[in-house]
């Protein structure tokens, strides 16, 4: 496990939990020494932990965000070519075009456990962060069915289900539903303290659930979404014709409009989504991944490997 | 207490749950058969439950949506017109104005409890909804020391300590962190669910805490928001230009600019806000209106009253 920060270091203590021999590095000595106090065997030695990796011909997660990516492959590249190889990062399409820079397509997968609190590093980690989370795992053309098995056994033994995705689907889907309520957090925590201790002092569920995520480390928030910004600024531009065509209706006529209806209608939606069972798909058979992308897309998960 | 659903059927439990002798009416036949049947007095005749209160110089409370307040004023009048009175509606000026109409002013305080849940009606409603909840008292110019002590008390009593304000005020400020906030959260539902399936199927806690009140009732929601909509209309304005700016950063830049960084000292400052004690201000001594405003402003409450 290459990052122990929130994401990484769960990994890591999923993956001991599920009975992995498992073990990682972080970069800042702090971190190291937190997650030794643990009991967990992590080090700031990469080319060590990376050694003892194509030894073993152990799965390498990378977990360290968008802006210390490049490096981190180079020593993979460097120290653990031919290990398979994921990642936990936010998003697909830059980590998937680093990746191919770094000569590590061939046993390279995507993924991304949809989970997280509003803390980061290996204090805030947990071994249950991704028990009953969506994990998404990229079916890429391409893709080998070998490290694509080793993936989907990690997660699913961390308590996740898979969601199948190719990795531009992916980044426009996280843009809505991950990187846009970061930004809508952000502006509405400066919005309401625009209202002054009052308002802040009046404040309740409402506003509570809805800056929570604001109390994320900006370089991370920045970290999260600033790589997938194509894909955010149309997610943007949607949310502005929403919020203005509401704001025109009020003033006009005094009504918000259809808007309130029409989030109530998808609210509804999200909380009643089936996640139905994809089954019969065997990694490696023909057109293995056409078919898991296509039920992917459909709402379809795996809870299970045959 | 006028309106037995999700705050008022709330407030009808936390007194009777404090000792006091308190009865309901509901207009609909079901919501007076549920409260009966929880073992609740509440009836559907609204002449006998204010008459009633006449007999008894009971504290009146509306807890009825804006758009079926004005009749229930002409009832209060015609049945109870010296009964002190109060409301838990989600706005004060259209109320205070209602109030003055049907010349109800001069035993008239307002109230607003900072609680609630998505879900209504009495089902939803509970003794301790207010347990350390803010609820916000008028101390409007002309309001009266002996209603304004009744009603606090029963703020108290149902758990809650007093945020004192007056009624412009208190609309500019819950614009920003309740009603704003439900608008967001509406937008955020429609935009997310634009990624179809696939993106809800990928939606974990930034996108389920940002859209929860968009389960609220839609009725409800315009109830709530629309008669605050010169308050509301500024909130709205400052967060398009917020995310506007955020949005052309973006894209000219690749970066959020300042929204992250703004959004997260903001959201601290909510988290680490000091609710600190008023004390020493009695009803009805010299300037006490005038000082529990002030204080309230500096982020003052009351938790008890000497």
């Amino acid at each position: 496990m290459l990052g122990t920060g929130l994401i990484g270091g769960s990994v890591l203590r999923a993956a001991v939990a599920a009975g992995y021999a498992a073990w990682g590095y972080n970069r800042s000595e702090t971190g190291v020494r937190a997650a030794r106090a643990d009991g967990f065997d992590v080090d700031g030695d990469i080319e060590a932990v990376l050694s003892r990796a194509a030894a073993a011909d152990a799965l390498v997660v990378v977990g360290v965000p968008m802006p210390a990516l490049a490096p981190i492959l180079s020593d993979v590249k460097q120290f653990a070519p031919d290990c398979p190889l994921t990642d936990v990062v936010s998003v697909k399409s830059p980590v998937a075009a680093a990746v191919r820079e770094h000569e590590l397509g061939a046993r390279y997968v995507g993924g991304h456990p949809m989970a997280g609190t509003s803390e980061s590093g290996w204090a805030a980690s947990s071994s249950d962060l991704f028990q009953g989370a969506a994990w998404a795992i990229g079916v890429d053309a391409g893709t080998h069915a070998d490290p694509w098995t080793r993936v989907a056994r990690l997660a699913l033994d961390c308590g996740a289900y898979l969601v199948p995705v190719v990795a531009a689907e992916h980044d426009r889907a996280v843009a809505r539903i991950s990187h846009l309520p970061h930004v809508l957090a952000e502006a509405l925590a400066v919005a309401g303290a625009g209202g002054g201790d009052l308002a802040l002092g009046l404040a309740a569920g409402s506003f509570r659930d809805g800056t929570r995520v604001a109390a994320t480390a900006p370089d991370l928030v920045r970290a999260i979404c600033e790589p997938n910004s194509a894909a955010l600024l149309d997610a943007l531009d949607d949310i502005l014709r929403l919020l203005t065509a509401a704001r025109d209706n009020l003033s006009a006529t005094g009504s918000l409009g259809e808007l309130v209806d029409a989030g109530y209608t998808e609210r509804n939606r999200y909380d009643t989504l089936e996640r139905w069972e994809i089954t019969g798909i065997r990694p490696g058979d023909h057109n293995w991944l056409e078919e898991l992308h296509d039920a992917g897309r459909r709402g379809g998960v795996l809870r299970t490997l045959d």
